[in-house]
Parts: structure tokens; C-alpha cells; sequence
């Protein structure tokens, strides 16, 4: 059954809202004390994001017919991982940008040093919620999960792939090396989205671990592409930053069209791993879809 | 039975060692990629540090007749946390810091990015380490050591105290409130150390966490009056900087005499705390005379 794009686009409205409540929720109030670490935490993850990491998850979730409630968490625990990654590379000592989804970055509103905590605080958060609450029949299925999601951000993952990309900075990469790149610095927090949302409804078929490493490649490559082409404005980021700090980009590594056609291919691999995994695999091809062919 | 002061410092330089070797075999080589972040990771955690949380954790693990092996994986689990911080709180947006266990910082060492990533990197490992190996029979014994590890860790304990810290320096606080931001900064973590190494061998006895709340205490109080006391050289860090930078110590809320003295005070309440949990609590009892009367 083919859906519409309508169907789609109320899905994903549908998962923003759940997750803006479900982050607002779990996040501690800005009452508490420290207050000003609270209210900077808030500051930094909610009103913001296209939550493309918890899409994935409640997608991937679908296939497993894993409980809501269940992926809110997870996907709230990625998500917090991935906002601790912005709040920390946005300081001076890394890419020193001061605007993020539109907003100032939390160093410019509050200051380096709170920014610094708060990209910490949120990090152990991260797992905090992962071993609170309960989201698999079996707890070594959830050990499993704070697994996963600590690999995935750790020196060997998305901490590794931020030192690799400060190293790269102001050199020419080859398209591989750009790739071993990104796959670490953003492709290992995508699988791990997609490997939390499956594990919350049981196991995780192998062939999301493809689908995961195309599309979180695809989701790099369309962002050159469109920092290469928009402006600030749609983005809600400095655009055309990175090739202007020397970093190497799909874009400067091969060309602009090319960057577009491997994307192309990307998609077509990405939704070629989910074939023989049936209907309740749709979400997933529609995110491809989605991720690939979005305008900001 | 009462064991001589050798046989106790024995046991320390054995805890000591087995660390060593624990954090040397599970932290990443560093030959591998990126080679860079792998070796500044060794770095800020090798050959550095009294280990007071790990041999916390092997103490509390006697009690409960915890193997060995599992208590260096927690043990290392909590230096890693430990450590983390004190290479995020040495950077010059927090403390500034050049010289931390008789070394340079990390930020000194490398540069100020591979520093943060180096914190955010052995952050996540320390929850990788938590759930890959085998801690517990029961595998939501082990995620409870997760959650334990994560509070402690977070907004509402070690940097939530650091956010708290940072509003008062430059102010007089009470003793009161010298409390509650040391409970936060340095006792969550030193109470998840105790209770780590506890669950390791099964539950965790509440005794515990009275004398790891009165122990957490003494140790700040003890930071503060060898502080306000030693040269730079016996400490292996700046001597005298936290109150020449205008924070708050135990020192300049009362004096240095009365510091003593309630460190005693901490003393005799964490023995106490002791006293229905038999022989087996024998090393724990040593470990608060060591952290009180400690002359570095």
C-alpha cells in the first residue's frame, strides 16, 4: 500500500510533537537547581531540530512493533546525544558558530562554560533515561541499547568522527576519506537511532544496519549539497560555512552535481536494503525519501 | 582483627596497579583512528591520580564479596567519568588549569579541541564499559549501575555541582551551602563509586550511602585545608589557586583549625556508618582514615 505524501507529512508532524513534549517532559525543569543548567539544557533541545535521529527511531520501531512509549525514550535519549554534539562543536575551541537552528548557540546566550556543562549534562542524561526506564522485556536487550548508543558516540564513533573532521580541516579529502569520515561522525548516531527503535519492539533485523549506513551517508552528502546551494535564512544555520573554514566537503570533492547524484544513489541502496523486509518497513523507505530529498 | 598500616597500604598499591593495567587494556590503543583522540585519551587518564573512587569501589566490592574482575570494570567506569571532568574543568573557559598530576593539562598537551572531545570520548566509554562486560547475575542489577553512574554524573550531581561552582566563585558562601555544592561537584560521584562496586557483588547495603555522604564531604573539606597548606610541588597541581581564584573553600567559610576539625567530625561519622556491616567493612574503614589523615 502506497501512502500519500499528506499521510507522511502528518507522520512526521505527528513524531515532532510527541517528542518536543516527551524532551520537555524528561528534561529537568528550569526550576531546579542549578537552575541556569537547567534552563540552558532546555535552551539547547527543545523548539529546535528537525529530529531526523528520532524519525528513525519511531520508523524503525514500526517494523519491531515497538510501544510509543518505549521509542520516545530511546529517541529522546539520541536526540540528547546528538544536541550535546551541537552545543560542544559550536564553542570557539571547535567551530565557533553562533548561530543553531536559528537561535544563538548556548555559549553566545549563556557562556562557554555553562554551554560546556550543559553539553555534558546532557550526555549523561542520555543514558540516565536508557537505564530508567524500561523499554524491552529483557534487560540485557537494554543493556544492549546504552551499548550501542555509547559506541556510537564515543572515540570510535561521533566524538571520533569530530576529531577526524578537525584534523581534515583545510586539507582536500579523497570521496573515501571524506566517508570514513562521516561515517563515524555522523552515520554511527543514525544507526544507533535506527538500532534503538527496532531493539524497543525486540530484535533488529540486520538489514536496518545497511539501510542505516546509506542514509546516514545520504543525510551528509544532501548537507554539503544544500550548504553549497542556500542561504542562511532557509537553513537556520550559517550556510556555505564549512567550505569557507576549510572543510572538506561532498561539494569540493567532487562537484556539486555529482554530490547530488551519489545522494541519488545513496536513496536507491538505502530502499533496495529494506525490500525484503515488508510493509511495515514503509516509514523507513518514506524517512529515505524524506532525508534525501528535503530542501533545508 | 585489626590490620597494620602495611598491610593496608599493601592493598592500595595493589588496587593501584590492577587500575593501571584495567584502564591501559580497555581504553582504545592508540594506534588506532583517530590516533590522535586515542592517545590523548591515555593521556589525561594514565599514570595519574590516587585512584580514591576506584579503591572506594574495590572496598565496597569486599563487602560484598564482589569478584575482582568486575570491580575494575566498574571501578574504571567511575575513574573514567572522573577524569573526563578534570579535563573539561581544566579548560580555560572553566578553571583554566595547566598542570593536573604533575603533568601538563590535556588542553596544554594537545590543544583545547582534542580536550573536549577527549572528555566527551572517555564520558561515553565509561558507559560503554558498564554494559558490554558482564557485572551482575542479574542484568537490571547491571543497568541500575547505569542509571547510578548517569545521575551521579549529571545535572543533579557532579556537573550541576561544577554549574554551581561556577556561580560562586568570587562569593562567600555559607557552610551550608559549601555543602550542598560539594555534595554535588565531588560526593555523587564518590557515593556512585561505593555503590558500584557494592551491586558488583549483589545489593547494596543503605549503610553505604550514609558513609559515602559523610566520606565525600571530608574529602573536600581535606582538599581545601591541604590547599590553603601545601606547595604546588606535594600537590602536583596549583597550590593554593582555588582560593586565589575567589572560590569558596572550607577554609575561607570557617578556618583553617575548624576545617581540621570537621573533617574529623566526617571521620568519626562515616566509622560509624560502618559499624553493623562487620569484617568485611574493615578496608572501607581504612580507606575514610586514609582519605582524612592523607597529606597530599
Amino acid at each position: 500500500m502506497k501512502m500519500t505524501d499528506s499521510d507522511f507529512a502528518f507522520w512526521m508532524g505527528d513524531v515532532q510533537a510527541r517528542m518536543e513534549a516527551a524532551l520537555a517532559r524528561l528534561l529537568p525543569a528550569a526550576s531546579l537547581v542549578p537552575a541556569r543548567l537547567h534552563e540552558a539544557m532546555r535552551y539547547a533541545v527543545l523548539e529546535g531540530g528537525k529530529r531526523v535521529r528520532p524519525m528513525l527511531c519511531f520508523a524503525a520501531g514500526e517494523l519491531t512493533g515497538a510501544a510509543q512509549g518505549r521509542l520516545e525514550i530511546a529517541a529522546a535519549a539520541v536526540e540528547l546525544v546528538h544536541a550535546y554534539s551541537l552545543v560542544h562543536d559550536d564553542l570557539p575551541c571547535m567551530d565557533d558558530d553562533v548561530l543553531r537552528r536559528g537561535k544563538r548557540t548556548v555559549h553566545v546566550e549563556y557562556d562557554e562554560a555553562t554551554a560546556l556543562l550543559v553539553g555534558d549534562a546532557l550526555h549523561s542524561l542520555a543514558f540516565q533515561l536508557l537505564a530508567e526506564h524500561r523499554l524491552a522485556e529483557d534487560a540485557a536487550l537494554q543493556l544492549e541499547m546504552v551499548r550501542t548508543l555509547a559506541q556510537a558516540a564515543g572515540s570510535r564513533g561521533m566524538a571520533g568522527g569530530q576529531q577526524i573532521d578537525l584534523a581534515a580541516t583545510g586539507k582536500q579529502l579523497s570521496v573515501a576519506e571524506l566517508e570514513f569520515m562521516h561515517i563515524h561522525k555522523t552515520g554511527s548516531l543514525i544507526g544507533a537511532a535506527v538500532k534503538l527503535g527496532a531493539l524497543c519492539g525486540g530484535e533488529c533485523p540486520r538489514e536496518l544496519e545497511r539501510f542505516a549506513h546509506r542514509i546516514g551517508l545520504a543525510f551528509q552528502v544532501v548537507d554539503d549539497v544544500l550548504d553549497a546551494e542556500a542561504s542562511t535564512a532557509t537553513l537556520g544555520k550559517t550556510a556555505g560555512k564549512d567550505s569557507k573554514q576549510g572543510k572538506p566537503t561532498y561539494v569540493s570533492a567532487m562537484s556539486l552535481a555529482d554530490a547530488r547524484a551519489l545522494a541519488e544513489e545513496l536513496r536507491g541502496e538505502a530502499q533496495a536494503a529494506l525490500q525484503g523486509l515488508g510493509a511495515r518497513a514503509r516509514r523507513l523507505g518514506e524517512l529515505a525519501d524524506f532525508i534525501v530529498l528535503r530542501k533545508f
